[in-house]
């Protein structure tokens, strides 16, 4: 079953359950999803409003392109839940022979390979979300700025989460060039993220408590 | 529909749309029961393990918790909705004549004081599950030392959402006393959160990164 099918009691269910799967990258990538759900209404309720005329264009697109990091937030979601199962599935490989020994090296590379790539793919989705709610925070409706403010810190936290997977991913990696790339995306994309949050709640900090 | 009854699809769908509910408030209570959800994961793996004996039935305890936790989360949710929607029926009641002003007056702080207690609720809920989550961090099965660390980092950005919006509901709060209250509460409960998140991160990140 789609995870995005599932409902909120059973996803919860099948997380809380004794089975690897879905553990913290597949709640991550659903966590992320509704924070992009946050940054949509947001929009959705820019749009069309007496005053915001000006960013008319820009809720609109904003509103399209949360539709579409949502399903790709689900995807990565069961995504992650295949990858930590193709992982372990692959270190249980028989290494009786030098050959086998070289095919499940080569398979848990592969799957250790994609189980990092999963949470690097949730930490672009969230770049590009706080890129968003860096642009609502400044020109969208101020009567949900404390709604912006929640998705800035469930965006951060989903960074977070992200970050412990693609880590703890990395750390078994063979090689060493693939390695380093990962690290650099991961600091790169990581202060992105980590100076967006900074300026949203630089921003609505002030707004939010200094006014009726 | 009960909020835990919607498809995780469906529910991101309903944040989304130009309607008021479900806003923040309700998404950071449905964030926090998958927090438990995680937390009972970890508590699961480490019940009937060898070596773990001694947190048998800490363990049980946790398992049980943490369902109960998740089924009030998912109250509070559907309570966080009704709240906002009491307080904008509230604040459109009519007020030509004194009396429907006294009314009106005393609706809406009735309103606020609802939309202020859910989600100080949601934060009592997640100063429980940090506590549980500093005992998984030191007896807990320390293959799922991951999923704790994601657990604590969305516990942390759920006490922040709830945070916001009892503050948002305290400032337009008439009554001193209740303000001080809640802010009181408010502040005890931070610190123990916090307190809770650094010395788990403390504990956790030592184990994770400087051992395979």
């Amino acid at each position: 079953m789609e995870v995005e099918r599932m409902s909120l009691e059973e996803f919860c269910g099948k997380v809380a359950e004794k089975t690897p799967t879905p553990g913290g990258g597949a709640v991550g990538a659903v966590v992320g999803a509704m924070a992009c759900a946050l940054a949509e209404m947001v929009a959705n309720f820019t749009r069309k409003k007496r005053g915001y005329e000006d960013v008319e264009a820009e809720m609109e697109r904003i509103v399209e392109d949360m539709e579409e990091l949502r399903e790709r937030l689900f995807i990565l979601a069961g995504r992650d839940m295949k990858a930590f199962e193709e992982l372990m599935n692959a270190r249980r490989l028989p290494e009786d022979s030098e050959e086998e020994r070289m095919l499940k090296r080569k398979k848990v590379e592969e799957a250790i390979l994609e189980a990092a790539s999963v949470p690097l793919d949730v930490i672009r989705a969230m770049n590009q979300l706080a890129r968003e709610l860096e642009i609502l925070a400044e020109f969208g409706n101020r009567n949900l700025f404390s709604d912006t403010l929640n998705a800035v810190d469930l965006c951060e936290a989903v960074y977070r989460v992200a970050k412990v997977n693609v880590l703890i991913n990395v750390k078994e990696m063979e090689n060493e060039k693939t390695r380093k790339e990962f690290l650099e995306e991961l600091e790169e994309l990581g202060s992105q993220i980590e100076g967006s949050c900074r300026r949203i709640r630089e921003m609505l900090e002030v707004r939010l408590w200094n006014s009726k």
